[in-house]
């Protein structure tokens, strides 16, 4: 049982992952990827079963955070859903384009033209993977729209790693663009942000089973109980926060 | 209900991995390699549960089923297992090197000095991850010994992708090393190979849950209807095989 979640700073959160894609952590950026896509799919599957509507629309952003999305679309469409993807500015690097390549394979539809409002009308999930945990505000074209529609709550989202535009330590922005976005349901990677305190959603899971003991020691974590072959595991939402 | 396998004879299947690979199809070694093992992990929960006992023995051999092994074995420990991974040929390249660093962060036994007879005393299970549909007869040294292992029955194997020793297309071997081998069960990878026709073992799972339509079509597959967020389905053991 959590009673305490202790937290990752973006720096920590950047050397924990330097760490693991060391020559001595030997872990890939693929494998991590594919990992954290697969967790975020799984969350997917909890709070929004395909049974709730097959529409996921999947916003994805021009870092890692938006490959993660990429690798949670394939993961849908298999599982039954119909992923619509959101990329408007895709990322010129091979494991990137191999991403799309994937989905375009699997006829996944991909729409960066519509506007999100619209694009947002005819889903049933929106899948925040704009952003993680090395956003630095202000929010900028052409994602500004993406968050407003998200912020509307027209339809629930799910956020990954962390709502985009929050601010990684202090969470919503003070005004403008964002400030009042609070997404239904939050999956942090690895481990929880700090901004995680001002999460008042439904439903908030920790994905990333490939964190071995050493690593979380070094860095301060808990590593949750995941159960039987879950990728991810749910954690009260109203747990005292600790910032590492 | 799948009342007819397709199978992949080794020309097939390997130009199948080709394509997943290949600049069109997108996919990463990486990425099939670790969709592959948390495959065969769930296997290896479905047919023995922690609960049944948590000592695993992984027989890794030289190749690319050898890799799969590797990333099962990391799955495993996350599940609660205690893997032992036995990895008497390493590989000398780059993501064969990285699975084993990644295990041995987790502190997970490599013994390749004691008799894979010892090793099979202290196991509750054995996973034969040493050949897959590319290999080609007789067993060398040292994998003789751990053929002869699983051969005698002494502990439970699932093999993973083709029982090692097994012809891709004939089956066991019709005298000497493996001719007498039968594992209780069995991971299919992407599609079964044809030999599965000679598989009398408990069960059979299909895992790979990535291969789309277009590229089942190419090949004459069925695609398996997987479950819910399962990485696998287990398919009747006395099904008719179809040869393609």
């Amino acid at each position: 049982m959590v009673t305490t979640l202790k937290t990752l700073g973006p720096q920590a959160a950047a050397d924990l992952d330097g760490d693991l894609m060391s020559e001595s952590g030997g872990f890939s950026l693929d494998q991590l990827m594919e990992l954290a896509g697969l967790s975020v799919s799984q969350a997917v599957y909890k709070v929004h079963p395909p049974s709730a509507g097959k529409r996921v629309l999947l916003a994805c952003g021009p870092g890692n955070n938006g490959g993660d999305g990429l690798v949670a679309a394939r993961h849908l469409y298999f599982y039954g859903y119909t992923p619509t993807v959101y990329y408007p500015k895709p990322t010129q690097k091979p494991i990137f384009e191999g991403l799309q390549k994937q989905l375009k394979n699997l006829h996944i539809k991909f729409d960066n033209e519509s506007k999100f409002e619209d694009l947002a009308k005819d889903t049933d999930l929106i899948v925040d993977a704009l952003f993680g945990f090395s956003f630095k505000p202000p929010v900028r074209e052409p994602f500004d729209e993406a968050i407003k529609v998200m912020e509307s709550g027209v339809k629930p989202v799910l956020a990954v790693d962390t709502p985009s535009s929050w601010h990684v330590e202090d969470g919503p922005q003070n005004e403008g663009i964002g400030s009042k976005y609070m997404p239904d349901y939050l999956i942090s990677l690895t481990a929880a942000k700090p901004n995680v305190g001002h999460f008042k959603g439904k439903k908030h899971f920790i994905g990333g089973r490939f964190l071995g003991e050493d690593v979380a020691k070094k860095y301060s974590l808990n590593i949750p109980e995941y159960q039987g072959v879950d990728q991810i595991v749910e954690v009260p939402v109203d747990v005292r926060v600790e910032k590492l």
